[in-house]
């Protein structure tokens, strides 16, 4: 998964394969949340079954009875953990977060606290797996907050962006953080060897955006850390990937990532209308619909699986709260990537070397 | 133009004459920067030309023997004003406003405070077309900050954004108006009878989103001008239409709008390059070019002409940079529209009745 600005066009069909194409004879566990999510257990378990393998040990934390009814006898390299409690979607983060301990985001966080998984993976409230995750997976020392960064799928390669939605509120010295964790996660998950960065702003000029986002530029300019740094980027530059790496606040990052979605379901829905008008655009859209699909897949998120949140001691994915058997299985993927890759030492490396004011 | 959440499907088509289908007997001037944007004057004339007519006066202010030069004979409802002077993109908005006398932003605005014309659009320097509207044009006594609203063409019909630039920072007070402002730019300007209002944010839940939001949550709710709040919307929900009017303030609208453009445009590109994959592909592409054409034409931003300065004494049409003729020529139609509609009128009451604290 690579492609530089300027390197040739990378066909959508990478996608199918973003995670099995980085394989090493490590044994990774991934401890997996069954309860959260629109569709657990059952498209959860599908989604373990799909991914498990001598090199990727699935635990499924959930509700045993009903976790084990799904798996097929004698299914290899799965194992069971019961946590029969649901944090819902409406509930207070950080409150679950500390007295819901039966929950399958609590217990699969603290089975990595305590080594006995490597990496978590939840559909479930975003929120609380982030609250938890700082909890008990806690941060890298050094990481003032960490942020999610997901990987969109730009034209004609995906870019990374974060943080989309961690934190509401960004103080400039957490923005330049997010370049460096961005700057990893790129060169170390996505294998881009030299990733540039950008700022989203609202104007290229360096003096463009809040108060924030102007000091925030001058001390992500000023960093010997960040080694490309392409400044101020635009929300257009997104989808056509001026840079590799996206940084934001949590606030419009996240309302970004969303306003991508649905821009791209709309498109694509009105695109269907279209087709649909008439015998001769209905056997037009006959005539492209396989092609069609290749960019539709491209487009879908359940293709990477979820989102890192990046600056932990641990990977801990958060995979769309709607994901099916195929999103799981990617996120679980992207688990293990997070874990084999040079990300955490990295982060740790470049943002744990130096005394910093907090 | 309207169509409310619930009403019957509104065709794409309705957009190819969304001013001209408001048409009264009142003779309306409007003055038109012929010296901004990339196209000028060349398109902007062009623009001048289509929209000009016996209710449409279009006063041209800028170069003005190039602009002569571009007229044919005996043009109709149309005059020249001299005002050869740029102020370019690159420039720092409030000292332009001030200092550049001569330009045709200033000359123009200058033209609406004297009461020589009636409303005024530019394709140029945005900042500099909001600095110089609140020092020549005034904001309407009551305003704390003007905002900039924009029509998206959302599906099945288009929703009003605000404020997409105009403000990067903007306290709970303002966003308070600026919800007031686009309800009544829906009701007067776009003809939706009851707008439904939205308030962009991380979240439907009321605690949702920075202390501001949060805050302008509480006072928009709690407002008895605002008749049908709905509530936090999310970013999938613009294009989606869940509401006709989403609130946003200028740094998180403008990334916003910006990522929807580009995402569209790399959406439809990415579509471009299935259809030409091949014979096959090709051909299906010839079938539904037709119909697809009218799915771009109701995407493309010029159709609306621009975005409109809302809160000033007078329209302040801000159109694309990059507008060509048909963009121009909407957005003198989008000026003509703004002043003879109830906006001015709604605005006042609603913001000017009540003595409020700045």
């Amino acid at each position: 998964m690579r492609g530089t600005q300027g390197k040739p066009y990378v066909s959508p069909h990478w996608v199918t394969d973003a995670w099995s194409a980085f394989t090493d004879d490590r044994v990774v566990r991934v401890a997996v949340d069954a309860v959260g999510g629109d569709n657990a257990p059952d498209e959860v378990v599908k989604g373990a079954l799909a991914a498990a393998g001598p090199q990727l040990n699935v635990v499924l934390v959930g509700d045993e009875p009903r976790v084990r009814a799904l798996l097929p006898p004698g299914a290899a390299h799965l194992s069971v953990v019961h946590a029969p409690d649901v944090i819902g979607p409406g509930e207070e983060p950080a409150t679950a977060a500390r007295t819901k301990t039966g929950s399958g985001i609590v217990v699969g966080l603290r089975m990595v606290q305590e080594g006995a998984a490597d990496a978590f993976v939840s559909a479930g409230n975003t929120g609380a797996v982030v609250a938890a995750s700082v909890l008990y997976v806690r941060r890298i020392p050094g990481v003032k907050r960490p942020a999610i960064c997901t990987i969109m799928p730009a034209m004609p390669a995906p870019v990374a962006f974060l943080d989309v939605g961690a934190n509401a509120e960004c103080r400039p010295e957490f923005l330049r953080q997010f370049a460096i964790m961005g700057q990893a996660f790129a060169r170390e998950v996505m294998g881009i060897p030299e990733p540039t960065i950008g700022l989203l702003s609202i104007g290229e000029e360096p003096s463009k955006g809040t108060p924030e986002v102007v000091e925030a530029h001058r001390l992500i300019a000023d960093d010997e850390r960040i080694a490309h740094f392409r400044g101020n980027v635009e929300g257009r530059d997104i989808m056509n990937r001026l840079v590799d790496v996206v940084v934001a606040d949590g606030f419009t990052g996240n309302v970004c990532l969303k306003t991508i979605e649905g821009s791209a379901r709309a498109i694509l829905g009105a695109l269907r209308a279209t087709v649909m008008l008439n015998a001769k655009t209905k056997l037009g859209g006959l005539l492209i619909r396989k092609d069609l699909q290749v960019l539709k897949d491209a487009l879908n998120p359940e293709e990477f699986g979820g989102a890192l949140l990046v600056g932990m001691n641990a990977p801990v994915v958060i995979a769309h709260g709607n994901s099916r058997a195929r999103g799981i299985a990617q996120a679980i993927r992207m688990g293990r990537r997070g874990a084999v890759s040079g990300l955490l030492p990295t982060i740790a490396r470049e943002l744990g070397a130096r005394p910093e004011a907090v």
